[in-house]
């Protein structure tokens, strides 16, 4: 098994999220770094759609991953064995959401500086971490099929902040029923500028599209646009 | 439509949650009513698995349901369109959780003293519910096929303190990388009294057996043992 270091990250002493999660923000886009804080509530396919995109990009671009969890190190260890990322646990301490303040806290324990992508995988949970700026420069959420299309109803908020909806496990839509032109509609509505895939983490369906988003958004990055 | 009323409960001013947690279930237990509170993460067929259940109870038994959801009423009208009990949904206003105050502010707003069965919804979410004693009699938890076999691992408060865990959608097994055995030896090993259940709200498999369960639960508390 590939090494994963943990770091265990409590509740935040820094009160003003805001003005943390902008310079979180500012350091990565000044170092040429897109982060992206990946949401989703439990099993939606997080850590397997991450593991399939950093495979298809890590020959090409330097990607570094941190993942958030209560206690256990199962993500960061399962992203660090099927790609060879150096991934970095974060502990919250049964928190169900990570801040800015925590998200600088894990930035200073992580060499970031040459990465073109950094991804910060947060905890399962479509409620509280949707309520936290940590500064990434997207927001990025999956939901899949078995969840359902009422999700957006459900959580507005989390579909409100999210720049990317990737809709997974698009490959059983046989057996459930899961209206795709519904779900576009209720994510749309919260968020008319929400750029949506349909993907299949398992099949590979769908990815390709959005590696090459990743791209562009490294691209802009870099250029500064 | 059946006809659903809405209250909204925000943050609790009430702070030993314990105190009243006890209160409440003692409360349900002396007028002998089973109060189940049910959590999972979402989309995991709450909804779906308490309206087969209640249709299988409700000729012989009177039940009473109220949901909690962040601001959306979508849950309580699928269940009194669905069963004809009259549900109440609890709006809680942005959290994460329901506690022992709201709940009892929502007891004091529905006519439970009847009730052999009382079934608490409570919002989607593997983390927080679990940490906010509500006052049930049986703490009831969904973990459905397509979330994954890890979840025991990484929610591991959620399976401590749940007395009964369903698992879900046990009709799409072939289509997912699940395995029962481990999932259970995870349960069992971080509660080893929890009573697991496979089921399928959708085909109906298993659900005898929860609804023999809650019978005999609505028993005991009938004859105060």
């Amino acid at each position: 098994m590939a090494n994963v270091r943990v770091i265990e990250i409590g509740e935040s002493v820094f009160a003003e999220n805001d003005s943390m999660a902008a310079a979180n923000r500012k350091q990565m886009k000044d170092q040429g770094t897109l982060f992206v804080n990946v949401m989703s509530g439990p099993g939606s396919g997080k850590t397997t759609t991450l593991t399939a995109i950093i495979n298809r990009m890590k020959n090409d671009y330097k990607i570094g991953e941190m993942d958030v969890d209560i206690e256990s190190s199962v993500d960061a260890q399962r992203v660090a064995d099927a790609t060879g990322v150096e991934a970095l646990q974060i502990h919250n301490m049964g928190l169900c959401h990570i801040d800015a303040d925590m998200t600088a806290r894990a930035l200073a324990q992580y060499d970031t500086k040459d990465l073109d992508l950094l991804i910060l995988e947060n905890i399962g949970n479509l409620v509280c971490p949707a309520e936290f700026d940590v500064g990434a420069g997207k927001n990025l959420m999956l939901l899949s099929v078995p969840e359902g299309d009422d999700k957006p109803l459900k959580y507005p908020l989390m579909f409100t902040i999210a720049d990317v909806v990737l809709i997974n496990k698009i490959d059983t839509l046989e057996y459930f029923d899961f209206d795709k032109e519904a779900v576009v509609d209720r994510i749309l509505k919260l968020n008319p500028n929400s750029k949506i895939f349909f993907i299949s983490a398992k099949t590979g369906q769908g990815l390709d599209e959005v590696v090459e988003y990743l791209k562009d958004e490294i691209a802009k990055v870099k250029t500064g646009k």
